[in-house]
């Protein structure tokens, strides 16, 4: 199998979950839920920011992803019997996640996990596992586990979203991203090579993209790149941030389809007069066979996975720097 | 009146509205609420997440911060004419956040704001609007007042809060807060002499302080003095951000004595072995007479904002940059 058959296969594992997902939701919802709380670290968590948006849009149960720590040492007082706490963690060893299951488990919650691997302390920690252990592709494969319980919740719940739609438009992503992450290749290549000496980026986005506005700072640029980096939310963005924007200033802006659109197409804007160095990568400019333009928002963030996919493997390449080198994590003890 | 003396009688200003505030909290419950937005853009969204913190802490409510053009655009299917809205904008005329009362207006939800003043096209918007307008402390006076509607609030839904008890203590804390804003001025001037002609600092917190490192960084750090800055929330720091932390690495930690202070004391641990630039501002190194220990976390954010009002005067000083320099902001459209 080459990079590109491998990374559709592992999107086509997410989409096969779907009768284990369903069966899961049958139990889960068989007592009424009244919260959910998304729980993780990093890109962890960042990965579930698109669910929280997707539930603030179409329900009035209280949604809120919560960093792992910051869950386990609070509490948020709605965390009963009654809440459904999705946790994630790729290694499944996560202390803080682990401990956050725990937790949540004796509250009475029920729990499902995301992890790599289903036998680790994460996955016995919680009602329901998801494994998925794959070289790439492993984020956009548990993002489309995600949108299916989601909208599987949703749709239980009597939300009135389409359930079915979404199952075939999930169908769709495995051969529309490999795509993607084909056509984006020359562009990222391009942005490594303008790119590879830069020692600042803000990245800004919005609304369903936000998280990976976040995660690419954060977990790419930082983490992956050691390069100084900073998500800032695009409505917040002339709100402090945008005062140091000069003409050599690095702002990547994630621009998607959904309903915050006007919110980057402000800083885009903004960008064109005061930065030469502004870099827009829009969802819109990429093809997805069979979902219909008024659906594409809600898959933006795959989009954007897919698109940056390509341009982390390039930065590194030109860079020098692979993706997997760390000075501390796993490394060190912290 | 000395600088101190304003300051106090700001604070006071505060407190003084009780009586308008629980007049507002009657007439605002007398339908059921069962959801809470904080609507605001930067340092005015910012002020807010404290409360989302203690609402999270204390009822089952659904409490959610949101920025403004957000909040706007995306229409939380949550809010309804059970809905409280709270809005904040300094000046009163910030576009986006007018536009957002008028929505949530529209939509039934019962509005209060903040603004410099009350005749502004955010006053005139909302239902109650609490005025404020002062050379200094504005934040913290508002602050104070946001502390009073939030526990009024609980303490009428029948969330069991000591409001009585909270009323006592907020009335401590013109003199304890003008007392330490004095003390930390040494301090200040050492940390304004060391870190002039820095280049880029993390920003780090959690908990009911996280607000204040998100806008330490984005609002004073960036807007008020153009130094790259990011802020990074303690449970996440060791899940990417730290990665690009070296032994010259400007690192601010922010900790507070509330239930996630284990958060930050995990970051001070490594960073007393990685960097020789952390700086630790902890609230437990000032005194609030009157507080018992274990109310001081409740507190938190009001003695950074004392303690880094001192440093931002002295760093403005030191760097011959003043607190009120703009690039864009209020000079050009956007």
């Amino acid at each position: 199998m080459n990079a590109q058959q491998e990374y559709k296969e592992v999107l086509m594992r997410g989409i096969r979950e779907k009768d284990n997902i369903e069966a899961a939701l049958r139990e889960l919802t068989k007592k009424p839920i009244d919260s959910v709380f998304f729980v993780g670290c990093g890109g962890s968590l960042a990965v579930m920011y698109p669910l929280q948006y997707l539930m603030n849009l179409h329900t009035t149960i209280l949604a809120v992803p919560y960093n792992a720590s910051e869950f386990l040492n609070m509490k948020p007082k709605a965390l009963t019997e009654r809440s459904l706490v999705i946790l994630s963690s790729y290694t499944g060893t996560t202390k803080e996640t682990v401990a956050a299951a725990e937790m949540a488990r004796a509250k009475g919650a029920r729990t499902i996990a995301f992890a790599g691997k289903a036998d680790t302390p994460l996955g016995k920690a919680v009602d329901y596992v998801f494994a998925n252990d794959a070289p790439s592709g492993v984020t956009d494969s548990k993002l489309i586990m995600l949108y299916q319980i989601v909208f599987c919740l949703l749709d239980k719940l009597g939300f009135g979203v389409d359930y079915e739609l979404l199952q075939k438009e999930l169908s769709l992503l495995p051969e529309g991203l490999a795509r993607i992450r084909e056509l984006a290749k020359p562009e990222a290549r391009e942005f490594a090579e303008k790119n590879h000496d830069q020692t600042f980026f803000m990245v800004t986005g919005s609304g369903i993209n936000w998280g990976e506005a976040y995660s690419y700072a954060m977990c790419i640029l930082q983490e992956m790149q050691w390069i100084p980096a900073q998500s800032v939310h695009a409505g917040e963005f002339f709100h402090g941030a945008f005062e140091i924007l000069q003409e050599d200033t690095n702002l990547l802006i994630f621009q998607g389809e959904d309903e915050t659109r006007p919110l980057t197409e402000r800083v885009v804007a903004f960008a064109e007069q005061y930065t030469r160095r502004a870099h827009l990568i829009d969802t819109k400019n990429y093809p997805l066979d069979g979902i219909a333009p008024d659906r594409r928002g809600i898959y933006g963030p795959f989009i954007l996975l897919a698109v940056l996919n390509s341009y982390s493997d390039a930065l590194a390449e030109r860079r020098n720097h692979p993706l997997k080198t760390r000075r501390y994590m796993g490394k060190v003890p912290y």
